[in-house]
């Protein structure tokens, strides 16, 4: 099945002939083998979408397995520079049609620009951490959503890197990585067990810092450490008693209303920022 | 088509017999018809469901139309209780088969409790400003879940009431209502125009305090005044250059990395965090 296309645009930016019609292409289906997090975990590897997103991993210098374009959909000049760039540098482009580009899309109005990306995870082992290491730890968090918009703020805010502990969403899921603005591709993030965190922190002389709504310390009345980890609890259960008596220091947010606790993203954007404003200081 | 209900639990606890199966019932239809924004400005009415919401609506005192409830669905004895407890003060009770109930669901797994509610909008001429009113101004938000996100930390950092300004998502769409874990029914709302926001503000002595990305005002240098609105523009967009005239005051919160904003739902925490602080000094 064949359609008439218009190449114009590529060819202008030297992007190379030869256009995917086939949704049972085989380099296609790999793609959309990506959607499925087991396909992601076994490859190594994920799918990016969208202009600003790709072109945040390009700026991010994220290693790059093959760019994706719909010649018929990607009209920014800039963007197709930017394609045309990487293949100069040896990146593979596969140019597909438009409705194949569809096929591989998960948002409405998709702009014809997609990347498949190696996600690089930093070993907490091979960690050294700085005089002012400050770090955050997400204990087992279950929104992607929440993950992304967590990674946006710690890439503001100045954190080392962020360690994914126990059974955590992925954040390098679609949504995980459109809501991290492209911080999923710049701050450094490694996953690691509780045991593996709780050896860490004490090998580096890294203070564990815990979150938790009756801690008797408001977080704006501490001093914080200067090698440090914030270690926030999952969406629905907060951090256990035991890994509480294993912070080195626990400190919560005062509420005055009726809501019993504040969304995930926004208790430690304001955490992670009272952190930084005493660093900055 | 009838179907053979268990009724022990509603019975159990006094809610009144007279059970509907049907989608097409008169009274089923009304209430799906509030999935539509559309219908629910037209008839003033709003659909929540879930225990915790619908609970937390009872508590908050919020004007109920109608509760539904799925005895097959509904197990927890506190909810039967209030449930009966509400009938016995007169608000009408639906009792639904489970098949309507998840009909009427939005969510995987319903629990068989929902509510029909009339949220209560408040005048801005009607407003009256306490001696250190903190005032939050949200201006054209376009996120269901930033919006209910950022209504639960008004909650929590004792915000005065919410203002939504221009063309506003609606707070009472079911995902900004869950985001808000109920909040929306415990924070005074309004909503207005840009110009009744200014003609408020200059009335009420109240300063308006912008956020915008390269205010000259690091957000923790200022002392805020005692009467407020702190305006945040929508995701998109931010404020336009004339609101940002119009503004007293523009802050704007440092960022250290490469992405180029916070997620609107994180900068409103950490803003009203810092307010919050300086006023319970």
């Amino acid at each position: 099945m064949s359609r008439v296309v218009n190449l114009g645009h590529a060819d202008q930016y030297g992007v190379r002939q030869g256009l995917i019609t086939s949704n049972a292409n085989q380099a296609v289906k790999r793609i959309r083998a990506l959607g499925a997090r087991k396909e992601r975990e076994r490859s190594g590897l994920t799918w990016a979408e969208g202009i600003r997103l790709v072109l945040g991993a390009l700026d991010a210098g994220a290693e790059l397995d093959t760019l994706v374009v719909s010649p018929e959909l990607l009209t920014s000049a800039t963007a197709l520079q930017r394609v045309a760039a990487a293949e100069r540098r040896g990146v593979p482009v596969l140019l597909v049609s438009a409705g194949v580009f569809q096929g591989l899309s998960r948002k409405a109005g998709p702009q014809g620009l997609g990347a498949v990306l190696r996600p690089r995870w930093i070993q907490l082992s091979d960690v050294v951490v700085g005089e002012r290491g400050g770090w955050l730890a997400l204990v087992e968090p279950q929104d992607p959503g929440n993950v992304g918009t967590i990674l946006r703020t710690a890439d503001a805010a100045g954190v080392a890197g962020v360690l994914l502990v126990g059974s955590s969403v992925d954040p390098y899921d679609l949504v995980a990585l459109r809501a991290s603005t492209g911080a999923a591709f710049t701050v450094p993030l490694s996953r690691c067990s509780w045991d593996e965190l709780s050896t860490w922190a004490a090998r580096s002389g890294v203070a564990l810092v815990g979150a938790a709504g009756r801690a008797n310390n408001d977080y704006r009345t501490v001093t914080y450490p200067k090698r440090l980890a914030l270690v926030m609890g999952s969406e629905r259960e907060g951090l256990s008693e035991e890994q509480r008596d294993a912070c080195d220091l626990l400190v919560s947010i005062p509420m005055k209303g009726t809501v019993d606790s504040l969304n995930l993203a926004v208790a430690t954007g304001v955490l992670l920022y009272e952190i930084f404003h005493q660093r900055r200081g």
